[in-house]
């Protein structure tokens, strides 16, 4: 049923191998794809590989992957075909992170925000799945890949915002545990405002030496992340054209609207470069 | 020698009749164009439809002659192809006002400020080129007429920063006459500080009211044209989907790389579209 005129759009956030060979099937015939699902390109370099081949340059996108709609691949993608050299990439790019970096600038509790931000319904139903970093370091791995780093998940030094010795607790033992790291994170975010700093979670990319990193980082004030509040995302792109200013885009990186606005620029996107 | 395998390159400043019909005889043989041109693109509306009925959807890009590489355009037809609304953008369009606002908020005098620009050679040999603002109202005409906005140049509300009576004079005279200036620009920056907000020379378009407006605004400090500083350029897209909060791209707006950044990144993407 899959031919050089279909479009297949992957919503889901599984890896299944089924999911994985199915898209695969539908780029060997020729159709094209466009993913929100991070797990299927952030599983093995191998499978990786395997999608890149079948697909070509032109016949899979995946804007809504990192960031939904806020047009972070594309612009990346733009970079790359004008033939720049990509050095850094850095970027806010959890909306929850986000939030929890704004609210702890206002000197708030770490485990109140994150209560709050738990009952408002900004965390996941576990809000470790936020405060893991999992979900960025999938999108970091995702930006990487694209600009050829040839890299898998284990290789991103990821920073949780709690202790390893949290992670087996439950939900209700997590939240009640919470209040041991307010000192600590008050501390980090003392120290930074003393250095005229504010923290924010962020993925950072280092092209040339292939280092990719997540968690909280100093920077300055009024740099673009440290200008940065509230949800919104972030993405900077610091390249031998756009150097010493980073090429810079801001929006939001959630929600079911911009994360389809993401899917049918692509779908629309991947259409016309066929039927011109 | 046009066919379809063709993308000719538009770097010119002109929007001589010639050139205008070669275009479209390119794109009458199924070629494609990138234009760093803004003077062809801001022409009567009869020739600009004459180009796009010429060109389709996907044989015409022009990232270049707005904001350079920073992929104002491409961003704008993402927004477009999803299916959003825009409402306003909004945008800092010339380094050269980026810069001289950013002076201003430091409360420096107008006329020191501009004659210290033209000395950096910020400014064009005659800084009335920038100050203008004929430069900005072109890349709001093309960006206004992007998402079909039917408008002429004549229709654009533009506030030079210097009364008309200046046209006339040489340089040297104008630069000389230039101090007349200061107090009523100091003026400005104080009653906007005073309500907590800066002077940004910005382009506004209301989409829905066709109305375009060239000139300096006072925007919140805290907003993001407002915490703008220096030469970069920043867009801000209003749509249904990126509301309240706008999608927002920086970069630089100018610079021989920048803009063979953008052409190139056109090139790809236009023969992307024809070798599927």
């Amino acid at each position: 049923v899959f031919d050089k005129d279909t479009v297949v759009v992957d919503t889901s956030a599984t890896d299944s191998a089924t999911l994985l060979e199915t898209l695969i099937s539908v780029l060997n015939k020729g159709g094209a794809i466009t993913m929100a699902n991070k797990k299927i390109l952030t599983g093995t370099m191998e499978n990786y590989d395997r999608i890149v081949a079948a697909s070509g340059v032109h016949r899979l996108r995946h804007e809504s992957s990192v960031g939904a709609g806020t047009p972070v691949c594309a612009t990346l993608l733009r970079l790359l075909w004008s033939g720049d050299n990509v050095r850094f990439i850095q970027g806010a790019m959890s909306g929850t992170l986000g939030y929890i970096s704004s609210e702890l600038q206002k000197k708030l509790p770490f485990s109140e925000i994150v209560r709050k931000a738990k009952e408002l319904g900004y965390t996941e139903p576990d809000p470790r799945d936020d405060l893991s970093g999992m979900d960025v370091a999938r999108k970091a791995l995702i930006l990487s890949r694209m600009v050829g780093i040839r890299a898998e998940m284990s290789d991103i030094n990821v920073v949780p915002l709690y202790p390893s010795k949290f992670a087996s607790l439950t939900i209700e033992e997590f939240m009640n545990a919470l209040p041991e790291l307010d000192d600590n994170m008050a501390k980090q975010v003392e120290e930074a405002d003393s250095q005229g700093k504010v923290l924010r979670f962020v993925a950072s990319i280092d092209v040339a030496n292939k280092k990719i990193e997540v968690g909280f980082k100093s920077v300055d004030k009024t740099s673009a992340l440290g200008m940065l509040s509230g949800s919104d995302n972030m993405v900077t792109f610091e390249t031998d054209i756009y150097s010493p200013n980073p090429l810079v885009l801001r929006g939001y990186g959630a929600g079911a609207e911009v994360t389809a606005a993401g899917c049918i620029g692509d779908i629309v996107e991947l259409s016309s470069m066929r039927k011109n």
